[in-house]
């Protein structure tokens, strides 16, 4: 069956109506989803990873056009990497699928309940939040991840992927609507927007009352754009610009092997750490230069750093403020704990910060003191992660303060109701 | 003490001007306050109560001009009354102010708590959203109220009040910014916007970095605006068309009671009844119309309820989506639960909805299916209310699905970080 002819809509020339047909579509499947057993939303996930796994070579040929397109047009290395599917990384995402079907379901979890004076009993339920819009870039896997994800916690959702990556996603959101009318439920519930017309973006991002939240993937372009135009709330992942500070009481071993993670295990990943403080009654901060150094990693130290070895360049203003996702770092000597949360306070991101000590009380302190979304003691920030989290996936990274925070997988994708359960109670 | 004097920015009559200048104030406070212990706000609400208390002349007599000026204004009745303080209205305002001093501290509370198989323990722990703007009508209560709970949550607060109780708020904010001084507590954790110009409530709005959350509180036009303008996020609180369905096997005594308090014990709250569903199958419909005419309601109704009565208007198509606040009520009769699911469906503004039956298993589907903030059984929608759900306040009651949904008090305040505690853990 071709679910993707089954879910198209027609493709006006007006995208505030492509939009608001998809919207109502997607809001009508949203009722059906809500109202889904889990074994349901569970066989539609497993039907959805086996089309994946049996269009294989289908997939795998429409990405192989999308490769193509990208090198004519001069694609990075890195963003052909991103765009590029091979049989193992097809079944990672169809594995990835399984993966959150075996996941716990939010929808209908009781968060917490009260029994009033009056004998009512209230009680406040987790449900969808309705209708989840994914604007993302290059990578495929975003089509079918968002899919799943939206799929388990009971949301209908719009896909928007980037233009690089438009045969594969139609290849893939094509396998993952097949599989969920095998099993019976709604192709609606995962649409693909089918155009790359920009002004569809606009469209979904003005979508008050049809979409009920817009989560954004991608670089900080589309972040800000997102953020800047969108009328329907977002959650939305911003910069890591995430801090290790190395306390004065920091064992030197774990110092040296912390900071060698945190920066350089993956450099172009959000929790990548970008400038270590290191306290002035540090014994040994040419160690954490010099091992840095031989991991082939730039440093730029202010003054204080710059003295201590030739292999350190000398940091700008702007050094303090940068996301580099490469194996460059910034280092700079700061007065003890109040330096460190003074100068995270002026400087992070709030996504990730850490830090090194084996001083339990100046941990605390950090861990209260620093308002970030993860704070961290004695742990790499490359932990900052929804699988790391134990929440089996994650759909994003919310750097806001509003709704969710840091890692967001299917609780964030929820709402709750309060549930008032009565004997014939009037209020006086 | 002139707590206000000390609390009152410059005039610039630059609006966004400000607004930065009062927004970046805010922020300095918030960093205090979200590190406060628990006592100390404690005792910066108690010495605001006091305040009051001994300033209840002042006030009244600020209270007195704004009074003046709305009669020679030509305010309405309602909203006079609701512009007036008394001996008893500013008692009860202090009282307030005390009552919520004596709720839990959300902030620094743990959510959840988990170890992995690594050995890390994540924690997620409350903490303050910020800086909190609430933008608000005639109500002087309003000022102490907000104040209060936003002290309380950790979070600095920007309050921009009604021209019409300009001297009132004034007053208020004067002696509650005085109770903070005295505590030891930063001035500038509770502003006023000193400008009745509107401007400055636009500049509010767009304060994207400075204001972490708007909270309007008063008539729709107020709340559309603020939904329709705002950069910053909104927690809103649109209609209640709240609706009462009467199942076929419900109680007729307490269908009957239900019903009276449910519309007509407060008509102008948000949680009173708007529409009444009846159960085609329920024996005694004309007893409920009969007992709201006798309470004085007005009664508009569909066909088969106009064939009931001489007493029933024709209910008009506009009827079944007016939240009336007012002793006026629309009943249809509906084909049992499921007509019923799908009136509510199409006409709910998604506040509170209620069920009446001793059919446990419809009380379950209704409970479950109907999508609205507060869903009850057997209960009247005039509970809809954070005091009567036992929040000790409200700020408001949210009609949006994010973050905060239904009654918001101190927990809607607060957001949340993830602490990570580790022992020196990389990541592979």
């Amino acid at each position: 069956m071709n679910a993707e002819a089954l879910s198209a809509p027609p493709m006006p020339g007006d995208a505030a109506a492509l939009i608001a047909d998809m919207g109502a579509r997607a809001r009508a499947a949203s009722k059906t989803l809500a109202l889904a057993p889990t074994a349901d939303k569970v066989a539609g996930l497993v039907a959805a990873a086996a089309q994946i796994r049996a269009r294989a070579a289908d997939i795998l040929a429409a990405n192989a056009e999308d490769m193509a397109a990208g090198q004519k047009n001069g694609l990075s290395g890195a963003m052909l990497d991103r765009l590029q599917l091979d049989d193992g990384r097809l079944a990672a995402i169809a594995d990835a699928i399984d993966d959150v079907a075996a996941l716990p379901d939010p929808s209908g979890a009781e968060i917490d309940r009260v029994t009033r004076p009056n004998g009512l009993v209230l009680s406040r339920v987790r449900v969808p939040l309705g209708v989840v819009g994914i604007i993302y870039e290059s990578r495929p896997n975003v089509t079918a991840d968002a899919a799943a994800l939206g799929l388990m916690s009971g949301n209908a959702v719009i896909l928007r992927g980037g233009s690089e990556a438009v045969h594969s996603n139609r290849a893939l959101h094509a396998a993952f609507a097949a599989g969920l009318v095998e099993a019976g439920l709604p192709a609606d519930a995962v649409q693909l927007v089918p155009t790359q017309d920009r002004a569809a973006v606009g469209a979904m991002l003005r979508a008050q009352g049809l979409i009920d939240i817009i989560i954004p993937r991608g670089g900080k372009g589309l972040v800000a754009r997102v953020q800047d135009e969108a009328r329907v709330p977002v959650l939305a992942h911003l910069d890591g610009i995430n801090h290790l500070y190395i306390d004065g009481t920091a064992d030197p071993a774990k110092a040296v092997e912390l900071a060698i993670n945190a920066k350089m295990r993956r450099t172009g990943v959000c929790g990548a750490t970008e400038t270590i403080l290191i306290d002035r009654a540090y014994p040994a901060p040419l160690a954490i230069v010099d091992a840095l150094v031989k991991a082939g990693c730039e440093v730029r130290g202010d003054k204080a750093i710059l003295a201590l070895s030739p292999h350190v360049d000398a940091a700008s203003a702007g050094d303090w403020d940068t996301e580099y996702l490469d194996a460059i770092v910034s280092i700079a000597m700061v007065d003890g704990l109040a330096g460190a949360l003074a100068h995270i306070d002026a400087h992070s991101s709030r996504h990730t910060d850490a830090i090194v000590t084996e001083d339990a009380a100046a941990a605390e302190r950090f861990l209260t003191g620093v308002d970030s979304a993860i704070v961290m003691h004695n742990a790499s920030t490359q932990f900052a992660d929804g699988g790391e989290f134990g929440l089996g996936a994650e759909i994003g990274i919310a750097t806001g303060r509003l709704h969710a925070r840091g890692p967001v997988a299917l609780e964030g994708l929820t709402t709750y109701k309060w549930l008032v359960r009565g004997t014939g109670q009037v209020r006086p």
